[in-house]
């Protein structure tokens, strides 16, 4: 609860809300007919309208990407070390806009809103959305903020699929394209993960095919098992032996189920404390946009025929103890623009947190954004 | 269904069981007043009582190795391609024990067995076990069958870590130690692995605390997700993909939450099928005893100091894909034991299927096993 807000924040910020009324037309073959997305934006558009930035969340982020809400809130929003004046995402160039997903939980019109054909909450039936889904939802909200061109998009894992997305969708729409701790496809251990998360919530009792809004419940125990194997993948074997190693809570064992290693108490914190802030339906839709993810499936799996029509330039991040979306899969990117001749930078950065070191200002990490994203700002 | 059972095969076997009167102590601090410990043998044992090998038996493995129950049978036991006339450990000069482990649940007292004390199933008041405990039973059963030193003693995974714990206890009762893709302790990330197996089972509403027998009932959700789960962690990323890619299993994506992609339809079968023929209380147990398992905890985390009384031969045998118990894991096993001047062979076998290549004979695993045993038996 700070006093006053640190200089190098964006400081107090507030989501905005767009109401669309055209129809969107999904991949899955169904429509939105009307629907909201939430935004919030960090610095100022010139006057060209040539230094605005779209950020991509991943699959439980939102759109509060930096700055914080009220004085009150204990932690700003979620890239706040990357987005402010001075920092890598420099708010003193650029105009910055992260939009909540449509089939989110935190304000865009997702399972929790109300459809307004029944009025009750969709819940599942809100249809399957998919990261190209995503992107067009976005184009639409950039027509309506008037930006005709981004200077650069960005995201990591989930966000930086929709970030290659752009690329191939809308090509003339993007100058820059970041993308970071991403893969071009899940693999089939990438599905499973999220297949078992599914099973997970969807077995619950309490999850009532989807309808637990109805029974005033909320699949909890599924919910917190989804999280708590998410967090197991999100970190490295390193970066938890460091963190808590064979670390016991109570100094001994204590022959029995409760609590009795660190990590046994880290996810469980982290499970439990998810369910009171995500929806579980959200976290199903987020699951099936990554498997669903496969640019190349429609250009006969050649990922460089996929991006031959892309005209931004291109900076790819990996982390060396990532092993969810490894290197290797940042690799396949980097070498099929290569191979379609497109302009590309890489860096594999050392770092042993694993897939979470995508939203952590290591200084390599730090840097190399810092100095490409200046050199698009002209300043370098 | 053979008609005749194949040449190699130790053919028609039948498991016999042993009840023990005097308590056992547990490291838990209880005691088991009496039990009985199921267990098969294959081959015969020679007149001076010196060719006998103990196999040691994984978290979900039990006593029935290798031959068939009856002509009826589907399968084998489950190391039926190493055990056998001809076979690596080769019938025709050892004989060899497998006994199911104590809380287990295919014969061996568990917490499926008779309570004495209270007429019903233990179910979760069953005790604790660590690897330990389960050594020393395994003892009292060698002296049973008049076994004072077994020409070696095998296991992969949790049995490797039994069988590291046979050579640290009783250095005096084995000749040879062999230890398949195992570890000398967990790591956090297996722990965590084994933790939402745990809570996946224990959260089920009808685990009721573990009396789910006296509900009539199975933790059957929660249990197929740890099976879910394991077989994950069993195979390694590049064996998915060769095995499942992203391979569709109705040729198009449905856009819902049925299954899709064939590894989401391996899975559920895996785990389905597992329901029906395990205990979701020993699997508890056997998470447990995993989780517990580390013998240089009681020598300041020394390794080399722990097996610094081994007398025995050691073989330790990884496989390059294994990420549950990777090679650098039996690395640390070979590199205690060197700096404690002991004799130990090392196999780091290329195999990309992951941890489940212990089960496997890839060529170059069976050769090593094979050469390693003919030696063991004067053979070669």
């Amino acid at each position: 609860m700070p006093d006053t807000l640190p200089a190098d924040s964006v400081g107090l910020v507030q989501a905005e809300t767009l109401h669309f009324d055209q129809p969107l037309a999904l991949d899955c073959g169904q429509q939105l007919n009307q629907y909201e997305i939430v935004y919030e934006t960090y610095g100022t558009l010139n006057e060209d309208r040539s230094n605005a930035i779209l950020i991509e969340h991943a699959l439980s982020g939102d759109h509060h990407a930096a700055g914080y809400h009220s004085m009150e809130d204990r932690k700003p929003g979620w890239w706040d070390n990357f987005i402010g004046p001075g920092k890598p995402i420099d708010t003193n160039y650029f105009f910055v806009v992260s939009s909540n997903n449509l089939g989110g939980c935190k304000g865009s019109t997702g399972p929790t809103a109300i459809n307004p054909e029944t009025g009750k909450a969709y819940g599942p039936d809100f249809p399957i959305i998919t990261v190209r889904d995503w992107v067009n939802s976005q184009k639409l909200l950039a027509d309506m903020l008037g930006i005709d061109v981004w200077c650069a998009v960005i995201g990591g894992s989930l966000g930086g699929m929709q970030v290659m997305q752009w690329a191939i969708d809308y090509p003339d729409r993007l100058k820059h394209a970041i993308i970071i701790a991403a893969a071009p496809k899940l693999s089939a251990q990438n599905i499973a993960f999220n297949e078992v998360a599914r099973q997970a919530i969807m077995s619950d009792p309490d999850f009532h095919e989807g309808r637990f809004y109805e029974h005033d419940t909320i699949p909890r125990r599924g919910l917190m098992l989804a999280r708590m194997l998410g967090h197991i993948t999100y970190l490295s074997d390193d970066a938890m032996r460091e963190k808590f190693g064979r670390e016991l809570r109570e100094g001994k064992l204590n022959y029995g189920f409760n609590v009795e290693f660190q990590v046994e108490s880290y996810l469980r914190y982290q499970g439990k404390s998810f369910v009171d802030r995500f929806d579980a339906n959200t976290y199903l839709l987020m699951t099936k946009a990554l498997d669903y993810f496969d640019p190349a499936g429609e250009h006969n799996h050649d990922l460089a025929a996929t991006l031959k029509h892309c005209t931004c330039r291109f900076l790819i991040v990996s982390f060396t103890g990532d092993w969810r979306f490894s290197p290797g899969r940042s690799r396949e990117i980097v070498n099929a623009l290569l191979k379609s001749h497109k302009q590309v930078s890489y860096s594999e950065v050392v770092a042993t947190l694993g897939h979470d070191a995508f939203l952590v200002p290591t200084p390599a990490y730090h840097d190399v954004m810092k100095h490409y994203l200046l050199r698009v700002a002209g300043k370098l």
